[in-house]
């Protein structure tokens, strides 16, 4: 698994963090690439919002299954964003804010400091959006995922 | 990079294919996980949609500046889907149809046969919905994504 870069926030330890971007609305952050890969960045700064690939570096083990931050109930891995999934692979999409030569300001954050940077793509509406969806297990509102914070399960 | 799993779809060449998933909207597939992680895929049929995550193992080489299928003009590959970048990581959202032991069947899939997967995410509203974003170079309508194919650019 190759690192195109490392992920920077307010973030230095993993309990008490937002557990989705939607949880992190204010929380700002910086994206720096590889220098090598900067030239892969052009035409990134069109786009208002990006998904973020990354590393769960912190996530030592695996586990089938998990209780989420969101539920009491033990739910399949794959069912959920937990970090203890195989091969520990993140996706979160970011509010984009700027791009200076090989660094990218970002809003909405919800990802450890110094985390690994795998990837990053840009969000199409064309492609991406999902016009009626339907949410197993999670019954929280939106209200609800803004305010729950991490606490030290996946650690 | 681990895979999990296996996608199998009606697409056995690179040529011809849905460039993305909303191209492919009746397209069915197979995701096939390995055994040992079966239990990982409890809870997931409550969802209607799915990311895959996958690897683009046709891919042979890493290009920071290429013509995505949707424009004319060269841009850096982190403001495209376009296989030839760093780390050749896939995302789509299918549609999730159902669930038999460690096999999903799902819809919607722009995705070669035979492709390593690397991760399943259940697409959560509350998460992931962008309410409002603008799609930098990318002006086509859906109809136009929707009808687009590949051609031999990528191979």
């Amino acid at each position: 698994m190759q690192s195109i870069g490392i992920i920077r926030s307010p973030f230095t330890e993993l309990a008490n963090m937002p557990i989705q971007p939607k949880g992190a609305a204010g929380a700002e952050g910086t994206i720096i690439v590889d220098p090598q890969f900067e030239r892969g960045l052009d035409d990134l700064d069109g786009f208002s919002h990006i998904y973020l690939l990354y590393l769960f570096h912190k996530a030592d083990r695996t586990e089938l299954t998990v209780v989420p931050f969101m539920d009491d109930s033990p739910r399949g891995v794959f069912s959920t964003r937990s970090p203890l999934r195989p091969g520990h692979i993140g996706l979160s999409i970011v509010e984009l804010l700027g791009r200076q030569g090989n660094e990218l300001k970002v809003r909405g954050i919800d990802i450890l400091d110094q985390t690994p940077l795998l990837d990053i793509k840009p969000y199409i509406a064309e492609f991406d959006e999902v016009k009626e969806s339907r949410s197993g297990w999670l019954c929280a509102s939106e209200e609800e995922v803004r305010k729950k914070r991490s606490d030290r399960r996946f650690t």
